[in-house]
Order: structure tokens, then C-alpha cells, then sequence
């Protein structure tokens, strides 16, 4: 197969993880017989230092041309402490977003046999979670009209859905419940929201159409909590934009390390890979950053292709590099670690 | 002193913990020569059955006169299971906290020492925790703009914040870490809301007002994450109503158990104290829920009208009964368990 994927390395340690995913990747390439063609583009603070805009047209360009997008991450502290900065790398990620169409964020919350003892939570709790958050990431309270009145003193944000936003988002889930546990649950706050009652509608109506799906509907205060007391209760999770930032980060903690949780975000034309954590700026340009919730965002990529063994070439090599201590500082518990390339290396060679 | 306190029992459980609270407060009135007399009044489910109102003029008089709330739970799953339904237990709820004036809603989360292993988190994470949620209870998307356009195709909810409304919030904030460890934390989502950013402006405002303070500002997507990861990094932490919501049930998961976790939210002129848990309608008669939040809620009651050696006798005497095991069967673990009346009656005579 040929693909051709556009490049967003991003900012902080987004252009040092990126460079481990594209190791692994030309690694599977190579040895499954696949050409990628890799087309880097800016993005990001990167983006505003070299033309102003934090995802510019061309970049755009090369996105909607790619057959898929890797990202890394993006994000300056530089512009976080500084309220009355015009440009924000995060507008950029909203318009990349909302131009491409991404309409499905696609979390999955697992734990590694090897790194189960590095979760807050407790061994029995956790050990066997395997659930998938849908986030829905082009509408809600995102995108809609925002603003002040009152010579400043009041503030709004509008939440809006739209049924088909709701019923596209829900479509995915229901089919991704088809190929897993066959459960799906959608969280909202249907006892206050007029968003949520017309998503708990929407759901209910395609109910019938997937009898073989157990559907749930549960309040997203009481989902904080059950998911971290009882994640193994959970298949598929649907949910709006704002829920699911905060629901899919808090889930991170289940498999004890941020810097292993690849995404999908799905677009209708074109899709998009990027691993959950931020930028971390504190780590940039040390060679130190954990490339492997990048590496397994390529993972997630092939296997969106129907490449099912290079998606599970490169699972198997992060276990195994996991299962034999090849790992960044951050998994080392204080014994020997590896540098990202060094781990980017061992895991291409180890592919072969 | 003479206490004039409303007693709103509600729905479900609720009549059979209010029971327990009020023996324990009478036990503490009697021990410290006050006087309590307590009025009554329908709420919730109960509330709709007899006048077809969640919550009624007459209770809101009650309310309006006493010199503080105690409130059971409200909420019933003939409700839930009808979205058609008109009228409904929360509204009861939101209208109460409006009418009442109920502005901010104090959620206190730590760990029993003879809890801590019943958390899902491990012990050296939560151990020593002693956090403050503090919600702001009567503003937000709560109470904005909703309804439906496009024959309904399109639902939306306006999120709101006066500045007033903040800066209240906010004093109330900086004056409780003034009490305790000092730190406030003011989490929003400044990078995409306009809501959010005036409340960083206007916390940012109050900061010179309060030096001793230190104050920090986190999105709410990472203090979902950190919230579990690292409890004992926070001590105030104020936010707005729906983060609020989700945030203080997610932290509730920390103690181990929602049976134990009492709350306040306070107006200017009555405040109301209730049990962070809902009207669990399963248990309700059978004489089993836990009255311990409720109870521990009466005891805030106390603090609140300066009376700490009485709050202190409650709280001394709730952790006497988890020490000697008398306690419901949510908390026995299997071994010998008691009656919620039980519990109540051996609360009251050890007060003594
Ligand atoms: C940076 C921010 C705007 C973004 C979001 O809220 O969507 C981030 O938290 C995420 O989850 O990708
Ligand atoms: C019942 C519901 C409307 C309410 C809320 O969202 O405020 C509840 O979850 C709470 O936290 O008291």
C-alpha cells in the first residue's frame, strides 16, 4: 500500500516523539511492503513564530491531501500565562479540527501488564480495563457563539448540537460496541441540559437499530466516578466535546502514565493520530520525552488502513520493550533508562 | 443557643438518614444546652406526589425563615426512565439552590483512617488528603438560556458568568484557604471558554487583595487527572457549577466511599447542609443506607454557627463507631453489620 501522511510534529517534545513513529513506522512499512511518503507541515506555536497563525492554509493543504495525518502535540507556556495573546497555538488544534472534519475523537483506556503497579489505582480494580471513549470534537460548547455583554462584566459561551452531530458521533459508537463488548453507554446531564436531552433522544432512536447493543445512559458527574472505581464496567463510551476532554484525561489515570495513551481523531475524508499528552515543555529538546503513546497513535493509523498485523507488529514491539525495560526515564523507577531515540531505535530494529 | 432548622427528608433514602442526623443533633443540643426545633417540610418526589411541585412555596417559606437547611436526597427512577416527564425532583433541587440563594456549594474530601484501603486508590496517594471543592451552585449553564431551534433538530444551553457572581464565589475561596493551607486553585477551561476567562481575570483581580495566598490556575480537563493522581497537592480549589459537579463526585471516589461525604452550600441569609450521596432509591425502607454523611453534614451545620465543640463531638463520635465497627452493611465488609437506625440510636448515646 502506498500512503502518504502528513506530519505535524508540533511543539515541546512533539518533534522528538514524532521522530520515534516515523522510525517504526518506515520500520513496518519496510517489512510489510508499504511506501510512506511523509509530508511535514507547521503547526502550532511553531506555526505563529514562522507565520503567524498556528494552522495555516498550507498546512491545511497538505492535511486534507494526506491519506492520514500523525501529530504530535502542540503548546507554549509562553502564550498560558499570557490572557491577552491574540493567537493561541490551541486555536490552531480547534480550526485543524473543525477544517478537517474531525468529528470523533476515538480514546482508547487500557493497562499494560508490565506498568499495571504504576496506576494510583489499585491492581484489582483496573487489571483487564479495555474501554474506548467517543469524544465528539467538532461541536458543542466549542464552536459555538461565544462573547460579553455588560461592558465585560458577563461572559457566554453557547452549547449547541445539532441531531446529525449527535447521531454520526453515535453511529460510530454503536458500531464500534458491534465489534467489541457489544455495550455502549452515553453520558450526558440529561437532568439539566437541553444538548444532552436531544443526544439521549437521538441515542434512543438509533437503539433499535443495533438490538444487539446494551445501551446505558449515565450522568456525567456519576461516570467521573464510576469510571475510576469501576472502569472494567465500561465497552464504548459516548459523549460531547466538553465531557470528554474532561472524561477521556481523567481515564488516563487508569493505565498510570499519560505517555503511553495513543488517539484517533476521525474525520470523514481524512483522520488524524496523535498521542493524549500535552507538549510538555519542561522536557523539550532533552531527548527524554516517552515516544510510545506516539508510536502506538501509528499503531491506531495502520489499523484504520485494515493493516492488522502492523498494527499489532508495532503493539507487540512497545510490550516487549516494555516487558525488557527499554524505556524512557519516566517508566524507569529510578533504574537504567533510554533516551526517546534510543527507544525509537531499539523498537524499529526490534520490528524487523 | 436556639436553632430554628428546616428538615427537608426528600426522596428515597433520604427520610431514614435525616432520622439519624436529627437524634445525633438533638444528642448534641441536649449535651451543650441549646435548643433545636425543627420544621419539616416536602420536598423532591415526595413533594410532587402531594402538591405537584418539587418544591413548594410553602417549603421555601419553611426554608426562608429557618436559620439554616438540613436536606436528605431527592430524586426518583420513575423520573429518570420519562424524559417526557414535566416535572421533575431536580428541578426542585436547582430551584431551591436559586431561591434560596445557595451560591456556593462546599465539598470537603478526605480519608477515615480506618477507611483508607476501601479506596480504589492506594493508600500512599491518599493518606493525609484534606481538600476543599468549592462549586459555585446558583449561575452557569445551569441556570442560562436552553431550549430547541430547527423543529427541534438543534438543542442549546447557555453557559453565563457575571462578574459579581465570580468574585463572590472567589472571596469565599481565598477566605477558606486563609483558614488552611493557603493555596487556592481556580480550575476553568480559559483556553476555549469566555466564561472561563473571566473568571481567571477576576481571580487574577483579587489575588494583591489576599498575598498570602498562593494561587494557581488549572484547566479542567488536567485537574481531572491530577485530582486522583495527587489529592494531596490541592486545598481550595474553586470552580464553576458543572465543572463543580463533576469534579466533586469524582473526588468523592477518594475516601472510598459516598456514604461518608457531607456537603454545604451556602446562601447570605440560610444555608443548607446536605449528604453528597443521592436518594438511592434501591435502599430506601429497608432501614440499611448510611447515615454517616448526613450526620457528618449536621456537624458543618455546627461549625458554621461557630459551635466547633459540638461539630467536634459529632465528627469524634463518627469515627468512635467506624473504629468499633458499628457501622452499615456498606461498611462491614462482610463481618457484622447495623441497621441505619441502629447506627443512629448508638451515635446519639455515645455523644453523651
Ligand atoms: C488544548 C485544548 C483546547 C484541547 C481540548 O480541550 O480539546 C485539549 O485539552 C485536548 O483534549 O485535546
Ligand atoms: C441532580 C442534579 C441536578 C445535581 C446537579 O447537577 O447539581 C446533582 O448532581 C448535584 O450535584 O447536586
Amino acid at each position: 500500500m502506498k500512503l502518504n501522511i502528513a506530519l505535524l510534529a508540533g511543539d515541546g517534545i512533539g518533534p522528538e516523539v514524532i521522530d520515534q513513529a516515523v522510525k517504526v513506522s518506515d520500520a513496518v512499512a519496510k517489512k510489510y511492503n508499504h511506501e510512506i511518503k511523509w509530508t511535514p507541515a507547521l503547526t502550532g506555536a511553531a506555526a505563529i513564530d514562522a507565520v503567524g497563525e498556528p494552522y495555516p492554509d498550507e498546512t491545511h493543504e497538505v492535511c486534507a491531501n494526506a491519506d492520514a495525518v500523525l501529530f504530535g502535540a502542540i503548546g507554549h507556556p509562553r502564550f498560558d500565562n499570557d490572557p491577552s495573546a491574540k493567537v493561541r497555538p490551541e486555536q490552531g488544534l480547534l480550526k485543524m479540527r473543525q477544517k478537517l472534519g474531525l468529528f470523533a475523537n476515538v480514546r482508547p483506556t487500557f493497562t499494560f501488564p508490565s506498568l499495571i503497579d504504576k496506576s494510583p489505582l489499585k491492581r484489582e480494580r483496573i487489571e483487564g480495563t479495555d474501554l474506548i471513549i467517543l469524544r465528539e470534537l467538532t461541536g458543542g460548547v466549542y464552536f459555538g457563539e461565544r462573547g460579553r455583554k455588560d461592558d465585560g462584566d458577563t461572559a457566554f459561551d453557547t452549547m449547541t448540537y445539532q441531531r446529525f452531530e449527535v447521531e454520526r458521533l453515535a453511529r460510530k459508537g454503536f458500531d464500534m460496541a458491534m465489534k467489541r463488548g457489544k455495550k455502549l453507554c452515553c453520558v450526558d446531564k440529561a437532568n439539566v441540559l437541553e444538548a444532552s436531552r436531544l443526544w439521549r433522544e437521538t441515542v434512543q432512536g438509533l437503539e433499535k437499530e443495533y438490538p444487539e447493543v446494551e445501551v446505558s445512559y449515565e450522568f456525567v458527574d456519576a461516570v467521573a466516578m464510576r469510571l475510576i472505581q469501576w472502569p472494567k464496567g465500561y465497552d464504548v463510551i459516548i459523549t460531547a466535546n466538553l465531557f470528554g476532554d474532561i472524561l477521556t484525561d481523567e481515564a488516563s489515570v487508569i493505565s498510570g502514565s499519560m505517555g503511553l495513551m495513543p488517539s484517533s481523531s476521525l474525520g470523514s475524508n481524512v483522520s488524524l493520530y496523535e498521542p493524549i499528552h500535552g507538549s510538555y515543555p519542561q522536557a523539550a529538546g532533552k531527548d527524554i520525552a516517552n515516544p510510545l503513546a506516539t508510536v502506538l497513535s501509528a499503531a491506531m493509523l495502520f489499523e484504520d488502513f485494515e493493516l492488522q498485523d502492523e498494527a499489532k507488529a508495532i503493539r507487540d514491539v512497545v510490550n516487549k520493550s516494555l516487558a525488557e525495560g527499554v524505556v524512557t526515564e519516566d517508566l524507569a523507577d529510578g533504574g537504567k533508562s533510554y533516551k526517546t531515540s534510543e527507544v525509537g531505535n531499539w523498537l524499529a530494529k526490534n520490528i524487523q
